[in-house]
């Protein structure tokens, strides 16, 4: 890190001190606030397990001291108090790199968007002019804002591939090949700043979170469906790596016996069937000529009936996967993320008709199923968030 | 909970007091003493992130007050000093039922087994006998070791089916018919203890992480194959139970297309496939009669052909399932329990096969695969686990 100013030097806690046990509980009210954005006092005491009257008493003493402000709203129609973290100057980036264009967001500890910009780029790129290219990008959104470089705690970065955490490298299997191999010393060298490195997906789950409308949520599946399908995991109520940190990999379910062979070497992988890629390719036979997103979308839409049919099969065979994979990890929402999230429930019906077949009743009639609220900021905002919660692992 | 004698009472926290702070630091230790039994002071000092200081004067003043009691021994060759918890009396209950046994274990909360009992019950028999009998054993038990009913803190149950955790009810798809629809409530009625209730494979996995040869590791799928097929999962070092509580319904993965319509009402699971059940059925077509468990096992272990064939497929199967939920979850160790466990390598090796030919290459390549050092004792030695675990968290 960078910078501890602010919200992070007033946090940092002297192991041996007294009055230890008011610090603790502060911590945990800052934890809270960082993780889960603006809450209500009564939010605060169900999430903490504190006393109301504990809640009560911190958030008053954080009020005079500036780290927290506090606002009339009305909850479930009685009046209550909203707290949330005062600006503290520290700022979180997020960037999200895709197969054509990189996203920056710039935030706030306390979850607030201060400029947010996307860049195309050539398909194919060239990841050292890519980097080169985001860092210019952010530099200029910092002086655009005013902003001091030192302000900057970290740039989480976003990328559409498996990443090995112990070594922070992207893995083989990336969705794009220029990536692979590329490392968390060439990103910081790229952006001169300290870099949290993340799959695409793991962002998405956790943008939903935090950002999105499913604050709270505790086991959650995020699947994005692009050229590749993969999986953010949140299981009971943080994100989730696993062993390595390869983990989602939805993508390669095998759901066609004796089907085309995949690249990742199997044969019949979801993937092979349900990809952006795939489904484009398919609706290509259907319009003599090569068909877009953007056209995948506008005839989905308008119930083109090829269209709907290569939606429903893709959607189907996605369906069948996450059936296989609630039935083992019982989620209590599975979220639909990428570019084909505008189609609604044209894409989401043959999903949840794909779950229904594969996983066992209860689960079935109990998984939720919806797209995104966050649409294509999702990643960046999950890239910003991952900033924020590594600010809080070291208020710890 | 019946009792709060012992440690419970020592442990029983002021949210207010003084000297908080060293309390708090006290219980970590106990905490991951309960959790992961005697331990090193080294390993107290990694385990909770304490210093190595801190360890060492709580630890002398915990053996002073008698509640841990402290010996030399050596740890990688270097002079160590091993902490366990004094026995409290304190007794913790574990109860496995199978399709045609119960097995009782008695426990100090100290990971110390005090007595362990199996009981044969009829096939398909009938639930309230069976748990009269349970119960008549236990009281047996208790009274032959000296021990107070008083002392037990609570009886842990594992049954062979999905549990709803909101009400602790046993849900349809059981493959214990006869057990759907029981409750924590009839429980508590035949015991006359406080009960608390799980999945016997969620069970395996606790045992294998508390008990077993796999103390400390993080995230693992623990699959028991038996007439049913179902996995436990410890993610994060943790328990994992889900939205409902249904998690590792492993069975019910489609691994053959146009397959067998299951009694999940699905088609081509993995249990229409693999269950011991269909193992044995289709072994007896070459024995021109019927065949058990047993000639399963001896006949495997003399490498007849045609129970190597039968283990090969079921296990490939198998190992098609693991490969696909490790794909999403990404354990270090695939830990396999249930009847068949003596077979070892001949079991080992087609899964292991099946799941290099379905999970991504690095998944495949550091995914471990071994049989439970436990045997037939994980399930009711996990079912102990989780009433000591239950004690800690009253801790808390």
């Amino acid at each position: 890190m960078t910078a501890t100013s602010g919200l992070l030097a007033r946090g940092a806690r002297n192991p041996g001190s007294q009055g230890a046990l008011r610090h603790l509980n502060q911590e945990r009210l800052v934890e809270f606030l960082l993780a889960n954005g603006p809450s209500t006092q009564a939010e605060l005491a169900r999430g903490t397990g504190l006393s109301t009257a504990t809640v009560s008493n911190i958030v008053r003493d954080m009020a005079a001291k500036g780290v927290v402000s506090t606002s009339p709203v009305t909850s479930s129609g009685r009046r209550a108090l909203l707290v949330q973290l005062a600006d503290t100057g520290d700022i979180a980036v997020g960037a999200d790199f895709g197969r054509r264009h990189v996203r920056i967001v710039l935030s706030t500890l306390g979850y607030q968007v201060l400029a947010e910009e996307e860049l195309a780029l050539p398909l194919g790129y060239d990841v050292p002019s890519a980097l080169a290219e985001a860092s210019a990008l952010l530099d200029r959104m910092l002086a655009e804002g005013g902003h001091d470089r030192e302000s900057v705690l970290a740039v989480g970065v976003g990328i559409p591939g498996p990443i090995d955490r112990r070594t922070g490298t992207v893995l083989q299997g990336a969705i794009l090949p220029e990536w692979v191999g590329v490392n968390l010393r060439d990103l910081e060298n790229a952006f001169r700043f300290p870099v949290v490195i993340d799959n695409d997906a793991n962002l998405g789950a956790l943008a939903e979170v935090t950002w999105g409308a499913n604050r709270g949520a505790r086991n959650i599946i995020f699947v994005k469906i692009g050229s590749g399908i993969g999986a953010g995991l949140i299981l009971n109520g943080q994100p989730y790596y696993g062993y390595l940190g390869v983990t989602g990999e939805l993508g390669h379910t095998p759901v066609v016996d004796q089907g085309v062979i995949c690249r990742c070497g199997n044969r019949g992988c979801l993937e092979t069937v349900a990809s952006t890629s795939v489904m484009l390719e398919s609706l290509s036979r259907s319009t003599h000529g090569p068909a877009s997103t953007s056209d995948l979308l506008r005839r989905g839409r308008d119930r083109d009936p090829a269209a709907l049919r290569v939606i429903g099969d893709a959607g189907a065979a996605i369906g069948q996967a996450i059936g296989n994979i609630a039935n083992v990890i019982n989620p209590e929402l599975v979220i639909i993320g990428g570019p084909l999230v505008g189609l609604g429930e044209a894409l989401l019906e043959p999903i949840r008709r794909g779950l229904q077949h594969n996983a066992i009743p209860i689960v079935a009639a109990t998984t939720n199923i919806c797209v995104s609220s966050l649409d294509e900021r999702a990643e960046s905002l999950g890239a910003a968030a991952l900033v924020i919660q590594n600010a809080l692992a070291g208020l710890e």
